[in-house]
């Protein structure tokens, strides 16, 4: 049985994962950053160093291309991820993935096999979004979901445009998004949540992942003297958004664990001790693997908010930040990876990815699936980020076994 | 019937007010600031006219006394307010208590009156608590209630020292606080609240005034990802904080509209969409006439919190930044109150203070009462503050009914 190289993968995780860092040990590379660039330059090192055909696009895709005389006719299996950060961000994040595609194609190189399909390991551009807006905008722009000059005319949150920067660091490419049309894609990446950490699973196949729906909600209230305003007579913009918490709260315990829903930001005005809040801002994010369910959701939502203006006698309007319905991957891909999980003696468990990720918008392009692996404590977006060197190989192993399996190796 | 000298009233109430106004139709005088001394300089002139001996004590209260050689023996009886506002106030809260003494002072004067007891009409120093801490800290050092040393070396907001203030604006006056021992005091004060507009009642008379209790309570939780973290695994800030919000409005509904209690403020951590909260810090403003019931309302939190802590696995901590016990009025000149205005033909009420008042403090060296006129809406801390010209001069005709039989003027 073929083995991925545990040490050398362990030590480009920890060499990836040293470019950026500061003194907390959080590593910060923004998309199109100097920082990201010298990620980019070691990802490029390490394909050429696999005898790769590295190729950029003009949204900065960076593909690693193995292809053949005999095998450069069929589609090729592309596989991968992202090596952009977040802000003080752990080292397995998005790099897992790429760097496991290199090792992967290295390991069949290195066993004397060939394929009887191309290989592309991608590392897409702005997956987290930290920087320019939308998130996943590069896999987004190759799945032709976003057109490419939009993209490039992002403005970042430090005032720059996406597309300059690319040129600014190198990473302006010629070849068009898309370029390459998929067998299908599979993504290698960590769990970001507690659950696979908390049961004790190595492998996640993951079925599905989440729909996501965000909403600024504004309650108007009336401002006034907390001492001297009878209970009756108030009109109390930040009770009226505890309720809306504390509503969606029961929804998500009622549905089986199928609804998450978070209200992360908030602010009152006046936000004074002694002042009835005249205003209360909030986010709603709210997540659930079946369109017809979110939806379910959006409406008891939009019912309540509803409700409370007769009750309460706010007045509640609500924004739209961001909409994505749920994505469904890959069956067959599924069960191969339960196949080889199996074959492994692995214990695995279906999953629902609760991130957003490139997998989901390469999914509308190709047959899609992804392979997810514990974080110690569901700890992500964080320095502490963790997955064990035994589930990082067990993960990459498996990972191996299925791509082995899709492109014939032999 | 004696009446009060409505137009000179109502001009003297504009007159002060223009002072510190801004192009918003608000006016700020902060206590010992430059606009609020030309406030100090302009009452002090109109306590001139009325022929009143002008004494200002070490803590900057002003007060105006009415005395002849036949009533100096006799204990005075105090009345006034303070003339220091919030920032963009209106122009009755405590200004009309101020004035409507010195106007009632010259109602007698001008009939050729003659008083069995010295009047005293003062002018407390920083009453909002806007700039210095405490508020009300005039009449608190007046009677006895903190040490005027402490008082005077007060931090405002703007890093000035309330002391130095006053010297500087020339109101550091050499009386000792307390230097007169008052038969009774009465203060005339706007209701600040919607209760007697609502019911379309002219005179307030107060028979207590609301103990307050504010509380800041931090609650920790676990800062986790929006979308990857299972709604049984949460342990989320922000929920906890808007079931303490829900929690209290119920027993606010419950207590028959005695308790009253506001969620004013609040602060996530780290207030992100797609993060749930780690912190929320807040506060509590909780309100009841009976010390009694405030006690139970205080405990019934705090054993909600204990309880949130063990089912929502949340940390909380709880700051004390203020207690007021309840301050009960003398019922003697209550029911005067009520005689007085019954027999002008005025609707009236009994009236809880929902404000901190001047008169909550010189109720602990002498029998105190407080007469209340309906605010317009409620409305009060706000350049739309309104006290109809009617109420104003109803309000002002009790106060000088009941004054004039205090003091037996013949």
């Amino acid at each position: 049985m073929l083995s991925i190289n545990k040490d050398r993968l362990i030590s480009r995780i920890n060499e990836l994962g040293s470019i950026g860092k500061d003194a907390q040990g959080g590593r910060t590379r923004l998309a199109a950053s100097d920082t990201e660039k010298e990620g980019r330059d070691l990802v490029v090192s390490w394909m050429r160093e696999a005898n790769l055909k590295v190729v950029v696009d003009r949204i900065g895709n960076i593909f690693g291309i193995w292809e053949t005389e005999k095998n450069k006719d069929q589609a090729p299996l592309m596989i991968g991820s992202h090596i952009d950060t977040v802000i003080q961000a752990g080292q397995y994040d998005g790099c897992y993935g790429v760097i496991s595609g290199i090792e992967l194609i290295q390991t069949l190189q290195e066993a004397g096999l060939s394929t009887r399909r191309p290989l592309v390991v991608g590392a897409f551009t702005n997956e987290e979004g930290v920087r320019y807006s939308p998130d996943m905008v590069g896999s987004l722009v190759y799945a032709g979901g976003m057109d490419i000059d939009e993209a490039l005319a992002a403005v970042g949150t430090d005032g720059t445009i996406l597309g300059e920067e690319l040129k600014r660091i190198g990473y302006e490419g010629t070849a068009e998004p898309g370029f390459i049309k998929p067998y299908a894609f599979i993504e290698l990446h960590i769990e970001q949540g507690p659950i696979m950490d908390a049961e004790g699973v190595s492998i996640g196949t993951v079925e599905n992942l989440q729909g996501i729906s965000w909403q600024k909600i504004t309650v108007e209230g009336v401002a006034n003297h907390a001492g001297t305003t009878p209970t009756n007579m108030r009109i109390d913009a930040g009770l009226a958004a505890a309720k809306v918490n504390v509503f969606m709260r029961k929804r998500c315990d009622n549905s089986g664990g199928k609804t998450v829903c978070t209200i992360g930001s908030i602010v009152f005005e006046p936000n004074a001790i002694n002042v009835i809040p005249s205003k209360a801002v909030f986010t709603v994010d709210m997540r659930n693997p079946i369109e017809e369910k979110l939806q379910e959701e959006e409406k008891a939502l939009a019912n309540y908010l509803a409700e409370l203006q007769k009750t309460d006698h706010v007045k509640i309007s609500t924004e739209r930040l961001a909409r994505f319905e749920p994505v469904q991957f890959d069956e067959k891909i599924c069960q191969l990876v339960e196949a080889k999980a199996e074959a492994r003696g692995l214990s695995h468990r279906r999953m629902t990815s609760g991130a957003g990720q490139d997998a989901q918008m390469i999914a509308r392009i190709c047959p899609t699936a992804m392979i997810f692996v514990p974080s110690v404590n569901g700890i992500s977006h964080n320095p502490a980020e963790f997955t064990k060197e035994d589930d990082i190989l067990a993960g990459a192993n498996v990972f191996l076994d299925v791509v082995t399996e899709l492109v014939e190796a032999h």
